[in-house]
């Protein structure tokens, strides 16, 4: 048996709350992050809270071994004088919405090896794909996520306006942004790239900036040179 | 039974032959855009060809109904003399990869109404994903099917530049992307936003900014204000 406390009544920790509940192996309690004054002692404490609040609630805890879930914060950012360590799953966390933790990647990070394979186990009773993970490259994952997610996103986003504008409706670029994913599952993002930027195709680059707005037209520029100079 | 000649050999000249050959309804015959002497009648003439080469080979085509496949060439490029029309399906042809035509759209243009149904027909017995679109929304879908797949996969490519500098497998990467995909099937772009940008969270966007490269800096930093700008 493993025994967890949870600081924090946000997405991750509402989420991981319920999971472990699911677990016969795992005896968890969650804490808000308000009310810091009577932590139970246990094995693993996991803060899952804002990034800035981070050092300042770990300061507060005298638990053994203490991680936090953040993609962006070190685990020397952490203030407790006990062990340190990571539990950092790389998926995004909706209020409403299910997570398959099956498929969520846990990048796992702890001074000690003792409290890593600590760390594995509690990633093993919920998880499948499970990472050494450093600070720094936690940090890398971090922004490539940004890149992958947020600024796919924007892409989808511009799409739509494009779309709205003409009276097209978006679901037409559904088969194709679903196939784009999907590409990527067996082709390397070298192999997949298609388009008039990888063909260097300059009179169908010039009619296309022709439709843009100024915003879109220096979107389009830069992705198109990053495309041709594959950087 | 509808008779169609496809003139071109490329990817999409030999998807849509080997398509239309599983059709009891339709009688296909595939000519190669080199040996234009012998072109049998036909009801639906599909020149399926370079976008540059359209109008040339157009002009030597006396068949009563032309139709090209390209997403951003005009239906008034057509130069032969008989009716127009525009068999635009918005998907990714690769050479070795089957395409799912159920789910493809087919964006239809035509002259003449009457064409236009024959084309709807004739798309009807492919796949049920049917759209009329004239050649200025055409031309539109083409740009903005640049942003969703050429561009969003550019963002994979730059998110597994990151995971190689950093040693970690791009792998760890794709749940994420799959999810960003399958999430805007139920979700508007403006709704499946996330992330530094939207957040306004500057330390964090300062912090991704000193990982990255120049080039991946400036990428960083145009999305960044697009998707604060909304635009």
């Amino acid at each position: 048996m493993i025994s967890v406390v949870i600081i924090g009544n946000g997405n991750v920790g509402t989420h991981l709350y319920n999971a472990f509940l699911n677990v016969d192996t795992i005896a968890v309690t969650q804490i808000n992050s308000r009310k810091l004054e009577n932590i139970p002692q246990a094995d693993i404490t996991i803060i899952a809270v804002s990034d800035d609040v981070i050092a300042e609630i770990s300061s507060k805890i005298k638990n053994s071994f203490v991680v936090h879930t953040s993609g962006s914060v070190s685990m020397s950012d952490l203030k407790n004088k006990t062990n340190k360590g990571v539990f950092y799953m790389l998926q995004t966390f909706s209020k409403d919405k299910k997570i398959n933790f099956p498929e969520v990647p846990f990048c796992l990070e702890a001074e000690k090896e003792s409290d890593y394979q600590l760390l594995e186990k509690l990633a093993k009773s919920l998880g499948n794909n499970i990472y050494p993970i450093n600070s720094e490259q936690r940090k890398a994952i971090h922004v490539a996520a940004v890149f992958v997610n947020n600024f796919t996103n924007n892409m989808y986003k511009i799409g739509n306006d494009i779309c709205n504008k003409n009276n097209v409706p978006f679901e037409i670029l559904q088969p194709l942004i679903q196939e784009t994913a999907v590409k990527i599952k067996t082709l390397s993002p070298e192999e997949a790239q298609t388009g008039p930027a990888i063909r260097k195709d300059k009179k169908t680059i010039k009619n296309h900036l022709d439709l843009l707005n100024k915003e879109q037209q220096k979107i389009y520029k830069i992705i198109t040179k990053s495309i041709q100079n594959g950087n």
